[in-house]
């Protein structure tokens, strides 16, 4: 991510952890401040998408699976500002709508999964995106 | 936006017109490219909510309204991939939402309005944005 996209260069994006079920980045408040001096919107919907992003990638790379993975909708809610640094942590939406995303990209070579994102705020999170990534063999036409 | 949001710096935005009715945002894809060499959903996502925040703003400073405005909500769909430079337009969902909008802040000091943003792609919008901005008089208590 670092290496091929500035923003997330820019962002100042970091890995705190990660295991197959979650995802977690963690990026400094000063380099994604906005004119209020807290978290911009921006920079909190770009982290969610990213944490999202990498979970799938990630999933498919441990399986051997080699394909593009794109986001293709997302719904996010700003819940209360943030005056700290902005940690995200993406999950899989369930079990069911993961094992059917494996089971359709096998079959079909196209899958689509829900991914859900929180950011750690002061009072529970200050805001959650609810995406759907889609994966696509490289082998596969349009 | 530039001086004060390091994001929107790192993202290079300029602004491509303003008028009452809408706001034009352009970014350009080196700074904003992904991993697949196309435009990074983040930066997308981070337009079109920059422009219309922009726009609510300005509507509000040229009512001589001082209010703070923020995202509350957005959900955004990405239809194709962008192989260009970004453009974004932001308007307001309807005349009415926005009549309502100006209304309710006079009356009551807090106001919801709804903004539809697009980035242009090569065979119409490459994505869209609907997007609910929150402005709060800056003598309102929570």
């Amino acid at each position: 991510m670092l290496d091929t996209i500035p923003q997330a260069r820019a962002m100042q994006l970091q890995l705190l952890g990660y295991q197959s079920e979650s995802l977690c980045l963690r990026a400094p408040l000063a380099a994604n401040v906005n004119d209020k001096g807290c978290a911009f919107g921006g920079s909190l919907s770009a982290l969610m998408t990213l944490a999202g992003w990498a979970l799938v990638v990630l999933a498919l790379k441990a399986r051997g699976d080699e394909a593009d993975v794109f986001v293709a909708r997302a719904e996010v809610r700003y819940i209360e500002p943030l005056f700290d640094d902005l940690e995200v942590s993406a999950q899989w939406a369930s079990n069911e709508d993961r094992n059917r995303f494996f089971d359709t990209l096998s079959q079909r070579g196209k899958a689509r999964v829900c991914i859900e994102s929180q950011v750690r705020g002061a009072n529970g999170p200050a805001c959650m995106q609810t995406a759907y990534f889609v994966a696509k063999r490289q082998d596969r036409a349009q």
